[in-house]
């Protein structure tokens, strides 16, 4: 009996502390998913570039809105990177699984520089959005350095 | 010189017009991009869908985090749908675009009934999100079945 409770509590640890794995039912579909949010991200976050490297008229509005949306999108992918979506049509590398706490650091890193560039945003003052902008890129490129194929 | 200010007015005004367009380099980005939007909307729907549907347990939070970035995801498509996106890796159908005022209609209400699913998901009640859910889960298939090959 005590050796079924103990069954039962052990599985229910598992389901809790792998959210990631139960809401993808294959490991495709997980693939995809990471993929799709950070081909979203990517566009808003250029959109903003273009405003802070002067390709597009600076406009505050257009500047917070984007930088809303990467802030949203800048927390999905992550939990889909479990186990057995290091395979598949899928440029990650093998570190991301063998270098998870460098990984983990690098997705967290990115997430609070695009808080930053969000709240700069929000102020509208262009060259407290430049500064954050560019600091969220550099978190971009690191992460694309070490754990993206080319 | 009144022919170059012209000129230079009318590229103005076709850039200020046309701001869906001027946001993607290439008709294959705004493709990329809408269907990466989809499938975050979709995945996040469907995390609200298993709960609505008892696969999975009933969280409150979840599923107002869920709905909140699915109705962030339902405005985004919409820009990417302009002149030369109809030809490449698209499920789109022509109508879109010879029938753009029914899809336009589409697209505002599924975006209205997703509003509603989210301020449901807020409420946390149950009954409420089953029901808001159903109504934005048909505004998803209208726009499928005439809009989208199978």
């Amino acid at each position: 009996m005590k050796t079924i409770i103990v069954a039962a509590l052990v599985g229910a640890t598992a389901i809790l502390s792998t959210p990631a794995m139960a809401q993808f039912q294959k490991p495709e579909d997980a693939i995809k998913y990471r993929k799709a949010s950070f081909t979203v991200m990517a566009a808003h976050f250029g959109r903003i570039g273009a405003m802070v490297n002067n390709r597009a008229p600076f406009d505050a509005k257009v500047a917070a809105d984007n930088a809303a949306i990467v802030e949203t999108m800048s927390k999905l992918p992550w939990a889909a990177f479990g186990a057995g979506t290091d395979k598949g049509d899928t440029r990650a590398l093998p570190a991301i699984w063998t270098e998870q706490a460098k990984f983990k650091e690098g997705a967290d890193k990115m997430q609070a520089e695009v808080a930053k560039l969000s709240a700069a945003a929000k102020t509208g003052n262009l060259d407290a959005i430049k500064t954050a902008f560019g600091a969220a890129g550099q978190t971009c490129k690191a992460c694309h350095d070490d754990f993206r194929k080319e």
